[in-house]
């Protein structure tokens, strides 16, 4: 059991199999929980990471996985959505502890499944066992789902704005920042700076990719007149900064052709961004990462080849071996 | 870039690489538009064709399915629908043009998946582009979603009418055409009518599933006291219109046999239509072809053989070849 | 055309190929349908059994699955569940017959997809069947849901009452053997009783996991605050008895890591119980058996090896061959 597959297990939300990476984004995800007045989001995503990561040992899943921290990437996220939306309590824990813990396996199954079409579950097994857990929170009078949305039937409501232009440049950039925060579901322009200097480390190229993605996604909601409030907090922002990186500089080699596809792949994730808010309103559950996931099943699926000169077939199954090599 | 791929994407809608059935239906499709007063229905279906076949080139897929017109089928139905459910404004123009696009490059991506469970995705990439697009409107104040129903809970509402049969046997058989013409969503029995014709030039049998599948899908919802407006304007029609053709005339060999399977299939359908307009109703989306491409995986999967003297396994996985052959 | 498969169907629902266990099984559902004052509900299931092992026949499927009765136990779900939710006119039996002989193939087709990642289609088929038809009865007035929930936006609701430990052992225990009745669909203790006791004929370890995984959802429900009405009569308990039975007693050799994965598994379920409920609140549709099918999935879907002797790879596909085996 290495320290290393836990410190790694962070980054690997953005796909990079990276310790320092890992630490600098905890690091956000603490200042932002803390800043938040919420500091429960900070631990539960600490827990999470453990319980995930301890589980693939338990489970003996296979190694060179886990030491890459991609056991652990799952629950760092269950563990932060589950404080975030259910009050912390000795209940919410255990639940909280099973649904990292089952984020493991999961992926595991799901990957299995994917792997069969070429593409990886990325973190739908976060999305999927937090929506279980979240919608049980609603008959299970043992959870306090509090900080969850009314559900409502959906329509643009008396009390929705349309965003309106940010009115500073430095405002604008916040907005932007936010948006990669958001990928931790922290609302903070700190986290999500921490976030980027922590891709640098790595992979400068995730680093631009996630700006450009949270961009166009912030931006082309501002364009569509989502609501002033949603735009503004960077949730049109996080699932589009995730599928510009995977795109844009994981499943393709950085180059015109591949950014052409992360940019579109950004501005369809904005309105599946949009549709999934509708269609879980009358749940009111919240996408969580789904529209990033989505999206990018359904511009890796096809297999677009990018790169003219490559002999082999694409397999979008894995991130793992790719950057290992990368990393050298 | 052949004119003749382009010709054929509408015909393909119904499993026809045929360009005459094709110019047919486009005929079919601006008469219905035009005859309700909104030309743009079929200026969007002909952007959608239009932008899905070259999308197809641009993204260097396989050339055969191409000339075929395969690549521009979910294309006119994208277009179609954009521009029956929003208002033609640039924004929705500009989502018209990018949910067209990556209806070509979902087909190929749900085909790879769908290949390996021996099933094509047929109309699915549209309902699917279109879904999205179309739910994200209720949230984005940009895109103008007036002719969408409006979210409520399901149930028998106080302004629904038990339909009553038709009151000639002429108007009976305007029921069934009507569901035809609304394949391509068109409220218009003449539609349906162009769109008879434009099979009979490539498939005598499809045309004749086509018009036992509507009749079977609207008395079939008749006798179980559907709304009468759905019924009257063939919205029980069309699904099990396309089930009929798909199994009765394009998958199977015409036979006593098949015939049975179709006709099943039919009426299964109705119900799955039903239920799906259920499912949406909370979030006021229509099914569109929805019913259609659920009912045929459940009656293809299982590979039943309705053939005795066959030597090789069924693959329901493509049309392409069967049709190439039929056309010699 | 053997007698034994339609005897063996109703078994298979709890995965055991017994003639006995199939009769005795049987006369429970009898027993808890007429004490419920709904004989229509057995007569339902009855006619839901003979129509789906009679389409196996008719469609040629394999016929060792057939006289291991695995055509047929979708179909006794079915037409019970029909006969629980609608009322039981003419047009509800035809709708019947045909969602009781859709199971057969829809299974066909789904084991076909499954076997790909090594897992069963189990009771899914009756679950997507009988949900098509109860949601069409919503807008269908020919067919009477009056027995569905109304849909309602999913909350805790005013006449929701957290559950209160119950009164004595004795009714603890019969709490423990609704939950064992609900499995089909019989809110009955006797007929909770008659079901142990038919798993006892052909196996004990099902029978006891079946008790152990009902008492697990009954209580965890108890112990997370759910509704008094639904924890009393078992309606947390029967998918955690079919997740117990199947971990513990079907796809893994029973042992203490299996025990634990059972346990895990039950508790999952019960979450996954809870979350459903409320995914389906705002159709009024009830959650069948999906609970277990999806939990089982995701624990089966990653291929845990829990025994550290075996050779060879798992497979969950099936459960045809080891009971066979077993059986011996």
């Amino acid at each position: 059991m290495k320290t290393i597959s836990f410190l790694r297990g962070t980054a690997q939300v953005m796909f990079q199999p990276s310790a320092i990476g890992g630490v600098l984004m905890l690091a956000g995800i603490f200042w932002g929980a803390i800043e938040g007045g919420h500091a429960e989001v900070a631990l539960g995503a600490v827990v999470g990471l453990v319980v995930a990561t301890l589980t693939g040992y338990i489970l003996a899943l296979p190694q060179e996985e886990g030491e890459e921290g991609l056991w652990g990437f799952n629950g760092v996220l269950v563990g932060a959505a589950m404080m975030t939306f259910l009050g912390s309590t000795p209940l919410s824990w255990v639940a909280l502890v099973l649904a990292s813990a089952m984020s493991t396996w999961v992926r595991e199954g799901l990957n299995r499944v994917g792997a069969r079409h070429k593409v990886n579950s990325f973190t739908f097994p976060f999305v999927l066992c937090t929506w279980l857990f979240l919608a049980a929170a609603r008959v299970l009078t043992g959870l306090d789902e509090v900080s969850l949305a009314h559900p409502m039937l959906p329509s643009v409501h008396h009390y929705d704005i349309a965003a309106t232009p940010p009115d500073s440049v430095l405002e604008g950039v916040r907005w932007v920042l936010r948006g990669v925060g958001q990928i931790m579901l922290q609302d903070s322009w700190v986290a999500g700076f921490l976030f980027v200097v922590g891709l640098l480390f790595s992979s400068p190229w995730a680093a631009l990719w996630a700006l450009v993605g949270s961009a166009v996604g912030t931006y082309g909601a501002l364009l569509y007149g989502a609501s002033e409030v949603a735009v503004s907090s960077g949730l049109y922002g996080f699932s589009p900064a995730l599928t510009a990186i995977a795109l844009g500089a994981v499943f393709y080699t950085p180059s015109w052709r591949s950014a052409i596809w992360a940019l579109l792949g950004a501005v369809a994730t904005l309105f599946a961004q949009a549709a999934l808010n509708v269609f879980l309103e009358p749940l009111g559950l919240p996408a969580l990462t789904a529209p990033f996931c989505l999206t990018t099943w359904l511009f890796l699926l096809p297999l677009i080849r990018l790169d003219r000169h490559k002999q082999t077939d694409e397999d979008h199954s894995s991130w793992h071996k790719k950057k290992v090599t990368n990393q050298q």
